[in-house]
C-alpha cells in the first residue's frame, strides 16, 4: 500500500520520500514529449495522494504536447499565444512544474518542498508565459477589476455589508455587523475573487509527515478578479479548472453558470431556456467541444456561452468570422447588468474609477443620466454591435439579427424606464421619511426597490439579449416587476 | 477567403455573384439521392455566409433522404405521412428550395432573391406536403390557436396588458401603458406566436450588398400558434428546430423546457424532479432518440415528455401500443393550468369561443361551475385516461397506474377547492371595497391570488400528474398556497 | 400480434396464458449464467405487456452476472456483499423470479399470480440476501426512519399537517383540514416513504382478464423510508431504479436531485452551481459511471454525491482510499438542515426518539442549546470529519481542505446566530400577542419565521459545505434571510 511505503525523516520542513516509481500510470506517448524531471517527481508522489488532480492533468492537453509542437499549427489551429517561449519549457509537456515554479521571484507563496521551490498559487501572470495574449486581453476586462469593483466603490460595498452582515437583536434593538472574512469569501468573493496574501507560515500535519507552509488569507478561491500572491488579478481556472485546463469546460455553459446565475445575473437561466439552450443541451454530444477553430455547422450547432462572446470561430475554410477574445465585455456595447439603468459598456474595465454627476461611483445618475466620459462612445458601441452580429450572422439573416437586436434596444428603454418609476416611489417614501435614505439598502421598502432593478429589470433584459421569453414574463421579470411597483405605490402613506 | 472573392454588381436589388464551388462540403452519399439544382445554388451562397444552418442541414435527416424512399418504409416505420407527393420533390433531398419555395402563391413573404422566389417563413402548410397527418393533427390543438386565445379572449388580453404594460409615475400617479409590440413579442407571444405579416419592403445593407427584403412584422419568431404570412398558424420549429429539424431535438424535453416552465406552467421543472427524469437524464446517452417506431425498453428507459404525450410507441414486434399524435392534448383528459379551476378538456383548440354561464370565455364559471358543452364529455375523457393508460403500461403494472391517476384526481379536487378558498377571500376583498373588480389584475392584492391558482393551485396537479412532489410541496405548491391563504385572511379589513 | 394471442381461460383468479416464446429477444449470453425457468416464464408474458421493464433490466448487471461469478471478484470489485447466497439463487441470473418471490413468508403482499407465488413489493430485506452489508448500514441511518421521524415527531408531525392540509372558508372563518392520504403520498410521504400494508384483495381487469391482487395502502410509493409490507423499512429502488437498480443512475447527481432540493434542502442546487457541478456536467460522459472500485482521476473527475457521500474509492493499485458506505449520514458530522439549528449529527437514524431539555423531540432547544446524549461526541465528530477530510484529499491538499471546513464551521454558527436573530423576534410578537404560540407553523408570521430557518439559514449551510456562492447570497441564503430579520424587525408592533 502507497501511503505506508513512506519513509518519514525528520527535519524542520523538510521530508523524504521513497516511493515506488508511478511511471506505470504515465500515459506518455513514447514518442511524443516527454516530463521534466522535476514534473515526474511531483507525480511520483502525488499519483499516490491526489490521484485525482493528476488523473486530470493526465488527460489534458498539457500532458500530451509541448509549446514547440502548439507553435508548429497554424495561427487559427493555434492554442498558444506568446511568441517566445523560454528555451527550458519549449520541448517537454506542460507539467506541475513548469506551471507551479513560474516567475518565482515575484510569487510570495513561494516556498520549500521537499527541494522544491514551488508556488501555492498559479496566476495569469504565469500563464502568460505561453498565453500572452490571452492574458493581456483578459486583464482589461471588468473581471480582472471585479474585486476592487465591489471594495473600492463604496456603493456596492455598502451593498455587500448590507446583504451578508449578521444582524443580531441586542436589547430589543437589531444590531448590524460587518460581514466576516469568512462569509465574504463564501459568498461575494468567492466569485469576484478573494485577496490572496501571504501572512505567515505554518507546520502542517499531513499523513507524509510535518511539513512547513506558506499561511494564504482568503484561500482557497478561484475568483475571476482574484488578486494573487505575485500582485497579479484573475484566475484563469475560473473558467479552465485545474488540472485539466480544458477548453471544453471553459466553452460548456456550466462553467459560466457557477456564477451568472438567478436571480441577479441569469445568463445561464435564460440561455437555458432559449432555443439556443435547447438545441445545444439536445445535441451536446455531437459537438466538437474542443477543435480549435471553431467551427459553426462543423463543430457546434446552437451556440454557447463561449461562441458569442469570446471564441475564435471561422468557416469552413478558415476564414476568420470573428476574433477570439479574453476580454468578455469586448463584444458588448451595452451593459445590463448589476446596475439600476442599463448603459453603453465602461472604457475601462477598473469601473470603480467612475465618477458620475453626482459623484457616485456608478455610471448613471440616480435620475438615470449617464456618466458619458468614463463610457465608450456610439462609434464604439457601433463596432461592438457589427462584431456580435457577425457572431449571429454565421447562422441567421441580418435582418432577423437586426430585428432582435432592436428588441433588446426596447428592452433597454423600458425596463429603465420602469427603474426611473420604482425610484420616485423609493425617493417619494424617503422624502415623506417613510425610510431613511442615509443608508439606501438597510430597509426592508429599500431591499424591494433594489430587487425591482437588480433582479427583475435586469432578467428583462436578459431574457431579451438571449431569447428567454418565459424567465422575463412569469419567473423574474415583468410579473414581478408590475406586481413590485404596484405594491409600493400601494404601500405610499401607509408605512 | 470565400468572402473577399464575392463579386458585387450593381443592380436595384438584384446581385451576381461568384463563388468557388462548395460542393467539398457537400457530404451527399454519392449513390443517394441528390440536391435539387436551386438547392445547390442556396448552399453555395449560404455556407459562406450562414456556415451554421447549412452545416445544421447537411446533418440532417433531410439532406440524406428523399420523400420517395421515405415511403418505401413499412408504415410504422415511416416519417412521411403524405400519401401523394409531387413528383418534382419526390426524388431530390429535402434542401432549401423544396421548402423555401412551397405554396409561393399563398405567401405573401414570397420575394425575388437572387434569381430565386423565396419564403422566408417555411410554415406548417408548407411541411404538410410531405407530413400531412401531422399538420392536420396539429392544426385541432391548442397549440394552433395560441395567439387568438390569448388575444381574442379578453380575459387574458387584459392579463397580459397588466402584466407586461409600462407603469410610470406621472404627477404622483401610477399610469399604465399598453405593452408595446417589442415587448409582447420578447415574452408572451414568444411562446404563443405573433402574428407575421408582410408590411412593405426595404432595401437591405448586407456584406453581400443592398437587396430589397419582405418587411415582416413580429419577427423572428417561432411560437406554437404563429400566424404565418400564408394565412396559416403554428410552426413546426418551435419543436423541430431550423435547420436541422430533429426529431431527436423534439423528442427531449429541452424542448418543451422553452415554454412550459415554473411558475405558471411547471411540466419541465416538475419532470426533472421526477424519477422519470432521473432515469431520462442518467441514461441520456444510451438512448436512440432517432428510432421510429419507438420502442419502450429498447430505445428509451423512462419516458421524455413526447414519449407520453405524442410519439407512436410500438413493442419489439412493431405492434402499436399507442399511436402517434401531434395534438398534444390528444391524450389528456383534464386541463391543468392557466385557469383558476382544472377543468375537462375542451373539444376545440380554439377556447377562446367557449362562453361560460356568467359570459366570460373560461371553461368554468368564477365559482367554479364548468361549460359543459364546450368540454369533453365523459366518455372521451375516458377513453383519453385509457390512451395514456395505455402508455403508462408498457412500464407500469394497470393496478399502480389507476393508484397514480387516483392521485391525480385528488389533487384536482382539492386543488380547486383552495382555488375556491382565494376567490372567496378574493372576492369579500371587493365586497369590502378593499380592491376594485373592475381591473381584477391590477392591484396588488389581485396579483397575489392570481398567484395562488396560476402558479401554486396549478404547480400542486403538475406536480402529482408527473410525480414531483418535493416541488408541490415547499417549491411552489402546497407551502406557498397554505401561507398566502393565511396572509390573505390575516389581512382582512386591514387594507 | 402478441396481445392478441392470448388465450384467456376463465377461474377465479387464474389465466392460463400461451404466448409464443419472447426468447428472440433476450440477449442471454449463450455460455453465460441462464435465467430460471419462473423467470423465463414471467419474462415470456411481460415482454410483451411490459416492454420497458424488460428493457430496462436486460440491459441490467442483473441480466448478464449471477451471484457466484459476481463473487469470484476480489473484495473492492465486488458489489455483492453477503457471505453465503442460497444455492438455488447463486447460478442464475438475478431475474424476475429471484427477487420477487424472496422472503415470500414474511411478505403480506404475497399472491398467486398465474400458478407463481410473488411479492408486489421487492424491499431492502429482500435484497439483503445478496446485498447484506449495504442493508445493514442502510437500516441505521435516518433515511431508513424518515417516515417515523416525520410521523412520530410531533412537531414535524404539525408542520405536515399546517403545510398541506386543505384550507377552506366556511361562516368567514378559514377552517383547516387534516390532510388527505393521497395527498400526503403526493407531497411529503412521497420521499420520507408510505407505510405500505396490505388491507385486503380485489379483482382488477387487465387486457389479460380479470386477476386478483393485494390491496395495498399508499401504492405506489419509492420513499427512503418506506414501511413494506414484510416490515421492512426503506426502498433501494430510490435510487437503483427499477428495473436496471444501476450503479450508474445511483452515482449520477439527478437521483439525489429527486428530493434534495431548493428550498428546504438545496443540496441538488448547490451542486449545480458549484465547481464540481460545473466539472461533472462537462465531463459527464467521460466518467466511467459503472466502475467498481471507483478510482478518482481515472474513472472520475469532480465528485458527484455519491463519492463524496457513500462510494468505495481507492488509489489506482486498488488501495482503499475511502470505504463504502449505505449509510448516508455516516461521513457527516454537523447536520445541516430541517432543524432551526445546525447541530451534530444524532447517534441512532431514529431522530424522533430524540428528547431536548425542554422535553421537545428536537436535537436543540429553542434557545439552541443541543441534546447532547442523543448526539455524537467530538471524538466521533472529529473522526467523520477525517473521513470527508481523506475523500476531499483524492484532489485537494490538506490545507485547502481545512480552509474550507473551517469556512463551514463559520457558516454554521453564523446561520444559527442569525436564527436566534429571527427566533427573538418571533417570541417577541409571540409575546405581544402579535401571533399566537400554541400552533406555532399556522399564522403568515410564523411561516416567514420558518422560512427563516427551513430555507435561508439552511442554504447558507449548505452553500459553504458544497461550495455554491451564488445560491447562497442572492438565490436563497444571506439576500433573503437579511431582508426577512428586517421585514420582522419594522414590523414589530405594526401587527
Amino acid at each position: 500500500m502507497t501511503f505506508r511505503s513512506l519513509l518519514l525523516l525528520a527535519g524542520s520542513f523538510s521530508v523524504t520520500i521513497a516511493l515506488p516509481s508511478s511511471a506505470q500510470f504515465i500515459s506518455q506517448q513514447p514518442d511524443g514529449p516527454q516530463m521534466s524531471d522535476e514534473t515526474r517527481a511531483c507525480i511520483d508522489c502525488h499519483e499516490a495522494f491526489q490521484p485525482g488532480i493528476v488523473g486530470d492533468w493526465k488527460e489534458s492537453r498539457h500532458a500530451e504536447s509541448s509549446p514547440a509542437l502548439a507553435l508548429e499549427r497554424t495561427v487559427v489551429e493555434r492554442r498558444v499565444s506568446s511568441d517566445s517561449i523560454p528555451a527550458n519549457l519549449k520541448n517537454v509537456v506542460v507539467g506541475c512544474y513548469e506551471c507551479h515554479s513560474q516567475n518565482a521571484g515575484s510569487h510570495k507563496d513561494n516556498f520549500d518542498h521537499f527541494g522544491y521551490r514551488i508556488n501555492v498559487v498559479v496566476t495569469p501572470n504565469d500563464c502568460k508565459t505561453c498565453h500572452a495574449v490571452e492574458a493581456n486581453q483578459y486583464a482589461l476586462g471588468k473581471k480582472a477589476h471585479a474585486v476592487d469593483n465591489l471594495e473600492k466603490n463604496p456603493v456596492f460595498h455598502l451593498l455587500v455589508e448590507q446583504t451578508i452582515g449578521r444582524l443580531d437583536v441586542k436589547k430589543d434593538k437589531l444590531a448590524h455587523s460587518k460581514p466576516s472574512a469568512s462569509t465574504e469569501n463564501s459568498t461575494c468573493f468567492a466569485c469576484h475573487g478573494t485577496k490572496v496574501e501571504v501572512i505567515g507560515t505554518k507546520q502542517l500535519s499531513t499523513d507524509q509527515g510535518d511539513i512547513e507552509i506558506p499561511v494564504l488569507s482568503n484561500w482557497p478561491n478561484h475568483g475571476v478578479g482574484r488578486i494573487n500572491p505575485d500582485g497579479s488579478r484573475g484566475a484563469c481556472t475560473a473558467c479552465h479548472p485545474r488540472h485539466s485546463f480544458s477548453i471544453e469546460t471553459a466553452r460548456k455553459p456550466y462553467t459560466c453558470a457557477q456564477c451568472h446565475l438567478q436571480p441577479d445575473v441569469p445568463a445561464w437561466d435564460v440561455y437555458a431556456e432559449s432555443k439556443h439552450g435547447n438545441i445545444m443541451m439536445s445535441k451536446e454530444s455531437d459537438y466538437d467541444w474542443n477543435a480549435v477553430p471553431w467551427i459553426p455547422g462543423k463543430h457546434l450547432r446552437a451556440p454557447s456561452c463561449a461562441t458569442c462572446h469570446n471564441s475564435l470561430l471561422t468557416s469552413n475554410d478558415n476564414t476568420v468570422l470573428v476574433d477570439r477574445t479574453h476580454d468578455f465585455g469586448a463584444r458588448l456595447w451595452v451593459r445590463l447588468f448589476g446596475l439600476p439603468y442599463a448603459t453603453a459598456q465602461p472604457k475601462s474595465g477598473a469601473t470603480h474609477t467612475i465618477k458620475n454627476k453626482e459623484g457616485q461611483p456608478l455610471p448613471v445618475t440616480f435620475g438615470g443620466e449617464p456618466a458619458k466620459s468614463y463610457l465608450i462612445d456610439e462609434k464604439e458601441q457601433s463596432t461592438r454591435r457589427k462584431t456580435m452580429t457577425a457572431v449571429c450572422r454565421t447562422c441567421h439573416g441580418t435582418d432577423l439579427v437586426n430585428n432582435h437586436f432592436a428588441n433588446l434596444d426596447t428592452a433597454v428603454t423600458e425596463s429603465n424606464k420602469m427603474t426611473a418609476t420604482t425610484t420616485a416611489l423609493m425617493s417619494a417614501a424617503w422624502k415623506a421619511k417613510q425610510a431613511d435614505p442615509s443608508n439606501p439598502f438597510d430597509e426592508y421598502l429599500e431591499r424591494e426597490w433594489v430587487e425591482s432593478w437588480l433582479f427583475y429589470a435586469n432578467s428583462i433584459r436578459y431574457a431579451a439579449a438571449m431569447s428567454g421569453p418565459d424567465y422575463a414574463t412569469f419567473k423574474y421579470g415583468w410579473w414581478e416587476l408590475t406586481k413590485r411597483i404596484r405594491e409600493m405605490n400601494e404601500k405610499k402613506g401607509k408605512r
